[in-house]
């Protein structure tokens, strides 16, 4: 069956999903997670010949450690479904309930997206998080993985598949795609595919928003930026700096770029350099203009003295990529400012750009970061899988009442 | 100045909009409102410009309605204010507050969405709802008007402008695009414009979709269907159809398909083909396939006999827009059943498609109605028109200490 024949048999069943019970979406979490352990020896087994073909393809040490699926990556999977199964049932909740009139109530529901496209990089912990949020939100998923994890790719699916039909849930709604070119086949399913969430670089992201019509959500850029203001905590300042750019190196969150207030750069700039010394980190102290716009991924810095807090806020919104950005300050006044103006999905005070994460944020686990302000935006959990419906019961009711004054809106909120 | 150079300076104004209180932008309210009262003679002068200009052009009758200005079109839009005007502040509002740790707390607030694009048809009344509701989101807000209003527009525009300066907003945050020209102009502004909302013709918002990279809001079609069940009510099924098929024929909530169960085909088609008769509907009976993905905009209507609701509810969910559709029934299984498995913004029961509207959900006005899934759906208001960010406040927090296992999340809600 090719992709697209697929795809409308997914949307078949998509509402069929979306009726299933918290119960029975949870119970698929629980199989899942039983059926991981006892096919634990295959799984592994198949990540050892993803690893094998690695080496044979002399991959950097780096990727190798995001492709390996061992007993401490298995337990993490674990653990977050177990999370994710604790927490409450995003669909059907219901965030407006209003009478229109003595005789129709209004109600807002929230419903699933219904068909989601995720094409992810080579972790097949992330297949694995990808599937569970899709299941527990209700939205039918098409997932394409890296290639390099193909064999492992292919048999957690499998497992998973198994395990949702297994909780009585339609098999349809799980789907994947294996080879490269059933991405351009995806990208044609407008009709099918009501959301694309593609994950790795920005020229990836950019290739999939010009050819495609349905909505993707992504982040294009992690420009973060840290600003060291006047009164800035000693104990503070450097080890911030340090963890939001060596922590992870290649994370979207890490720091690229440091703005110190042009009062204390005397006096801070020394300490940063040398901390940065120890640490391994280049800083790039002389650059201008469009250079501010780079996203080193490495142990790499940007380093640039501004005049006051306004200045680096003036800064941030215009090169920063509008993803996460940290104020070092004592001052309130300066950190309200900062907190207010710069127009970016996270804005912190006093701390390391790496919290940007679904995890960290309390969300059970994300699929993915959005810098797009539309729908969600920072770490997308299950609230950004969801959409909502609006319900109206009444008796009747015809415009041409309301319109010609017969009868009149009543408006009152019963939530 | 070019389109592009006043976005920028609408794009570096934006923040300072956001911060502005809920008070400064209702008196900008206030400031509309007296500047309308006031330029009355004005304003209509100017409309019976373009009145006098459509009727050299020989623009059809039901057009000129719509551009006529009249003391009447300016009561609704003094009355659409002043509601504005008693609701809530969208802004800062905290929609999540929890403590992640013992020194660190993560709030998600709602902002402004930054600027946005509207192009709308030729209506003055639609300008100013359309900029009311911007200036009360702390939306900057690029206005284009339809042409055969372009003198009401230009004085309407002029005034709201000088209320909004008077009121101590940013001059920046209004602009103007006279030119059907400046509209691929816009659509180029990737970087300053974070939304478009094109109202008009699934045509136009085809030719939108297609030349922007800026995301965009907006409904293709309004394929609405009623379906009438097998115990339907007598009194309320036809002056529903009826309400729903004429009411405003050339609205997108307007009715295109109704579906009749087979075990009542047989009564129920004669009476409702008697009373399109008497209201001048041609009712079409003989159709098939993708002919039912017709939208007549028109007193012209598809009649299809069904099995029962599930049939009905797949023909909605594969020939429908997804936009609005409503069950004529007594019986509350199929009631449920439908409300479930319709994948539409809006379901309703015993009631007219017509009702799918900002000012009857009660949202003050609405800047347009949403058939996509994401941000928006349905009739979108205030609350479709803000975003959120994450901030986030602590004392030195990295993420190392709880990647390492020296500190752990500690996630208490406080809200």
């Amino acid at each position: 069956m090719s992709i697209s024949e697929q795809a409308k048999k997914m949307k078949l069943a998509a509402p069929t999903l979306a009726a299933s019970t918290n119960d029975m979406r949870n119970k698929a979490l629980s199989v899942i997670e039983e059926a991981l352990k006892d096919n634990k020896e295959a799984i592994f087994e198949a990540n050892h010949k993803d690893l094998a073909a690695a080496k044979e393809n002399n991959i950097a040490e780096a990727i190798v450690k995001r492709l390996k699926f061992d007993e401490g990556k298995m337990q993490a999977c674990i653990d977050g479904l177990k999370q994710l199964r604790d927490l409450p049932d995003p669909l059907g909740k219901v965030s407006l309930m209003r009478e229109m009139d003595s005789d129709m109530v209004l109600r807002r529901v929230s419903v699933p997206i219904g068909v989601i496209g995720v094409i992810f990089e080579a972790r097949p912990d992330a297949l694995v998080q990808i599937s569970s949020l899709c299941i527990k939100s209700g939205n039918c998923a098409i997932l394409k993985g890296g290639k390099e994890t193909a064999e492992t790719n292919r048999v957690l699916f499998n497992v998973i598949r198994d395990a949702v039909i297994k909780a009585g849930l339609p098999g349809e709604c799980m789907m994947q795609c294996e080879l490269h070119s059933e991405i351009d086949e995806l990208l044609k399913c407008e009709k099918e595919v009501d959301l694309l969430i593609p994950r790795g670089s920005n020229k990836f992201l950019q290739y999939i928003m010009n050819n495609t019509k349905i909505p993707v959500m992504g982040h294009a850029d992690g420009i973060c930026h840290i600003y060291v203001d006047e009164e800035y905590d000693e104990k503070i300042a450097i080890p911030v700096i340090i963890d939001a750019k060596t922590q992870y190196t290649a994370a979207c969150n890490a720091v690229e770029t440091v703005l110190v207030n042009e009062k204390i750069a005397e006096k801070f700039l020394p300490a940063l350099r040398k901390a940065c010394e120890e640490a391994g980190v280049i800083v790039n102290e002389n650059l201008s203009g469009e250079e501010f716009r780079h996203e080193y991924l490495a142990k790499e810095m940007s380093v640039k003295v501004v005049k006051d807090v306004k200045e680096a806020v003036e800064h941030i919104n215009y090169y920063g990529s509008h993803h996460t950005d940290s104020i070092i300050t004592e001052n309130d006044e300066n950190a309200a400012y900062f907190e207010q103006m710069v127009d970016s999905a996270g804005v912190y005070r006093n701390i390391s750009t790496r919290f940007a994460d679904g995890f960290r944020y309390g969300f059970g686990a994300e699929v993915g970061i959005s810098t797009s302000k539309l729908h969600a935006r920072g770490p997308v959990g299950l609230e950004g899988l969801v959409t909502y419906k609006y319900i109206i019961e009444g008796h009747g009711n015809i415009v041409g009442d309301y319109a010609e004054g017969k009868r009149s809106f009543k408006f009152k909120d019963l939530l």
